[in-house]
């Protein structure tokens, strides 16, 4: 029997344990698509406890106490920390399988060097250690960054965001990781959605352009995109329910825009085609500036009305949705590149059952001088769990060429994810390492060491064109 | 090499047989949801040969034997039970991999104390031992419950039913198994379906009430529900060819089943508004009794003309259906949610490709002071064998908290298929067990003895409030 | 560790060796569906270098050295074959997992001799090697046909198509293997597709009867399949974007017809209709004369339109759809069953997700006399890899027979694809294997041996009716 979680966890072999130790594991960190606040870098923020760092606005951890039967209070509510510390420490033993029960163990070892597990007994133990750790240096948010070996951090960030905290980081010689901004333009996208109306006015102001008409949306985002660009992003990140593709006049679409404007019904066929045309208008402009599109679709939002209503989105209300879309999506990708304007793409579903869908249409929209310039993103949300990076990675490999991929990120709110990369480094390597001790691949360690370098880090700088 | 079946059948590793033998083995069992005639317990059927208690109803059996290239003569037909006994066990060698071919050695051994296997040339040696033993008084039907060391069953119940073979059980102090009902209302919610008319008459007979609007539908099912509470009933069972959520106002729904009863068209928006409601009503009925709804859906039924016209229906002419409906469930269950009336739930599809889906949208719905208010159900009817239990296991470890899980049932109409839960434990102890060997879980074995006891019976208990 | 690809490639255990090794391996071929030219067999094609054989048609091949990020002029484009090579081999290596990893080395190993590993460095050794062995005698079209034990070929042939290259085979006392037409009348049921009312006219010319009406395409088509028939045809082929089933009057039909010929635009309805009618009334055919119906679903084609207008179809740029269409596959088979006329069938989705479903329908349709008179065909196409295959067989032997299996086929248009047949057959047996070794399944290896012969040669033979 292994010991719980040592060294060589989730290495099953002796060619595994080498890949990892001798090769991923030094590697550093580019994490790509995250969630973290730019202003929280700026500042440099510090923790109070570890409830704050660790529980603050992470629902994935929400929705397992949660199903432990545990009142909201304890959970988004008015309970002090330490008793809703308690509650995730009562629930954690029973999460078995769970990735949280990793992630959690992996961030106890390495940012705070317990090497107990946390249950209801030890979280006393365990909240004194972690709240007196945190008051050291290296357990800011750039301290954590930094310790974490990252390079690079991609925020996510809006049209007509400011971006003054990443002028901030960038006007600050002392910090180390370079912070760029992604572009995420779905409110300028869903124009069925509650405050469209509101968001064009301040799609207005930040643009200088009136944007009273569905060309107007186009010309203020076009605005948007060169200045983002101007602030170093090199990526757009799109939230779709579901892929679509609906063709439609420039009559039709100015005429979508203004009902949406007036807060009239649409058909879906005008919701759906206003979509695709800002989508397809969009994916030109990241051609032309080099940006990665990265389309995420299959989540179900915000199903718990009541607690929509009493606590807003991304509170772990979210779900997958099986909708078949992948279809749709060769057709958005068979329109770009129809005028040869396609950019890299990175696909992600929600919904595990697409893989094999998903990973036959990159095939048929590569490109030349790119490596795999369109990609199959890494196991996404939900999927994040070893069951899912494994499926990711097979589907991958079997349909496409998994030395290309670029690996993994973190998609977190939070600092101390970026154990996320070496549980993800951790399968990649046990994947391979059990294919070469099967004899289904040659032992050639040092084009296998650099394979797994390639996909941890390489690979990603390298598609991306980061300067890190 | 592993002997074939032995006593550490499906345990891999050392922490899996002690969690098997030393925890789960011995545990009792609630079988809460199957298809057993509470008749056949109440009058303590006896068995005259093998034939009969395996091959009576048992379409499980039929499918194979049919896939075989055997006449139906010798499957449902009329040729001599020792003749069918025949085609079932020439059939049985050539179903490796199925579950068919371990539930049946399971069944040899536990009931029949038979080691060895069955085939075309041991048929007849087993036949007369198996007819032998059955003339025991430990093999008639609550013999069997017995000595299966099963405490409770839940039968499977229509609305119009009196209920008059529980009440003689109940009366009858020499029944040691708790056998209550299950409310299974599905022929008041099929308004399509070939004889809706003739059973509103006979709600309208077993309610007392006129049934002759959409409102005394209502009505009467509300009666009904009181009753079925009376006699002990805890859940109920929905068995939905796809999960729907239409919304319509009263008059609509009176119109559609004034057009249903009339036996006139009905649009499909008229069917799955009329079921919606209905189902939305039942919803809070179970809520208001504190009973545990169960929703099974995902099955294409009755899709041989031929077969079905001849012999009926659950015959084995039934398939999964790949129509995609959990975006729909996830509507149901908030549509119950919005105003407080949401009941304990456990959630069945038949498509293995749900389990993903299904999970996610459970964490979206749970409830204080219940662990896992919202359950994913055990691998349903054609999932039900080691790879798909595998894959409910993992996919409610990785979304959910696996230790809440209220486990398995038989699904069954045999007094033989309670190996199934010796099945499904081997199963689960394996997969925990593999992950403790594998270092991904610490080997704490008091705590995930009582996490496996947990899953093999305990939380069942407390979930559905059984008093056995 | 085991090196790589030895001769206990995927045998993973003593009880897989000796199948494979004792049982499998020396069992002939019948590859019972393929593109093969049937032209290269009566011209006993010979090769002139290894990028003709291994890189002519095969857009496998051609999909990965895209994702390479290569220029198509080094793949179907004017670059010189030496080159196109090159660009091949130095792909190969990152293919790690990728199905065509293997089949390159165990064709590389039974074909040439060769026991290294391609790549770059190795190309030009590789390029020589092969080329020089390609002149031997053996090494022609009917060479590699018989080195590689193939008994019987079917090829995939047009309802027009004159069959005269089949003819030449049959006359040819020279030629070993025997070579079968299969009917593949897509283009007579694509009537929404551009170039039907050309077709029309083809099938006018070939049959003899002048097809100026629906029920004319009908007649038309038994004439041919009558042909066909004499010719030794034993089985039909039908390419469906998804399974549909719609039923309509005679009158709809032939205005369907009407209009397709005219070029008008026809509704979905009407194209259903059509489709349906023509394959109800095929299957008929196909049921008269013991012919097997193999329906192949799932394909999304011809997605990148630039290329398609370049290149033409079969290029690379086919993806899989997961259109749900497994509950209109039921009324297919439905439809047939009623009146009797149920062709023994063959069932392939491209969506592995469907595996479940077709596993449960085609129980559902099994007929006396013939062991599963209904197939789930093997992994097909982008599922052809091990982790297809292993789902595809786990899934049949849960919920089928996997012992009545047809087993596996090329698919292909390479005569170096014979080593799949290797590839399926090591995987078989490794499961089966797997399952003896866990005590899952006797260890009856006669018993066992002849399942594995059943599966890699015998039944199909059976099945077919092959005369070889």
């Amino acid at each position: 029997m292994k010991a719980f979680m040592n060294e060589d966890f989730l290495l099953s072999n002796e060619t595994a344990r080498r890949l990892y130790h001798d090769y991923a594991e030094k590697m550093p960190i580019i994490d790509y698509h995250c969630h973290i606040n730019p202003e929280e870098i700026a500042n440099d923020r510090k923790f109070d406890n570890i409830t704050q760092v660790w529980l603050g606005g992470d629902h994935y951890k929400w929705r397992q106490i949660r199903s432990n039967g545990v009142e909201e209070k304890f959970i988004t509510g008015d309970a002090p920390d330490r008793e809703k510390f308690q509650k995730f420490a009562e629930m954690l033993p029973r999460a078995i399988g769970n990735p949280l029960y990793h992630w959690t163990h992996l961030e106890l070892k390495r940012y705070f060097g317990y090497e107990g597990t946390l249950n209801g007994d030890t979280a006393e133990e365990i909240w004194n250690l972690c709240n007196a750790k945190l008051q050291q240096p290296d357990m800011s948010a750039r301290g954590l960054i930094d310790r974490s070996n990252v390079k690079l951090v991609a925020t996510t960030d809006d049209p007509v965001d400011s971006l003054e905290w990443h002028q901030k980081i960038k006007d600050d010689p002392t910090c180390k990781v370079k912070v760029v901004p992604a572009w995420r333009p779905d409110k300028a996208m869903n124009l069925e959605k509650e405050g469209f109306a509101a968001y064009i006015a301040k799609l207005s102001e930040a643009s200088g352009i009136a944007v009273n008409s569905f060309s107007a949306v186009l010309e203020a985002l076009d605005a948007r995109m060169a200045f983002f660009d101007s602030m170093g992003c090199r990526s757009a990140d799109h939230g779709l329910d579901y892929v679509m593709y609906q063709e439609a006049s420039n009559e039709e679409l100015e005429a979508a825009f203004r009902k949406a404007l007036a807060g009239e019904a649409l058909t879906l066929h005008e919701i759906e085609a206003y979509k695709t045309a800002v989508l397809i208008h969009l994916g030109r402009g990241y051609a032309k500036y080099g940006w990665v599109m990265q389309l995420h679709f299959g989540a179900l939002r915000n199903t718990n009305t009541n607690m929509f209503r009493k606590i807003g989105p991304d509170t772990g209300y979210d779900c997958i949705s099986i909708h078949p879309c992948t279809d749709a999506l060769a057709l958005v990708l068979d329109a770009l590149e129809k005028t040869g304007e396609l950019p890299k793409t990175i696909v992600y579903s929600l919904n595990p059952a697409d893989n094999q869908a998903i990973d036959t249409i990159i095939g048929a929209f590569q490109g030349a001088g790119i490596r795999n310039k369109i990609q199959h993103g890494a196991a996404w949300w939900f999927n994040d769990t070893k069951t899912g990076m494994m499926e990711q990675l097979t589907s991958l490999a079997n349909l496409s060429l998994l030395s290309n991929f670029v690996g993994m990120l973190t998609d977190s709110r939070s600092f101390l994810s970026y154990t996320r990369h070496e549980y993800f480094r951790r399968i990649l390597c046990n994947l391979i390492g059990t294919w070469v001790e099967n004899g289904e691949y040659p032992a050639d360690m040092e084009f296998l060491g650099q394979m797994v370098q390639d996909i941890s880090y390489n690979n990603t700088k390298a598609y991306f064109g980061f300067d890190c």
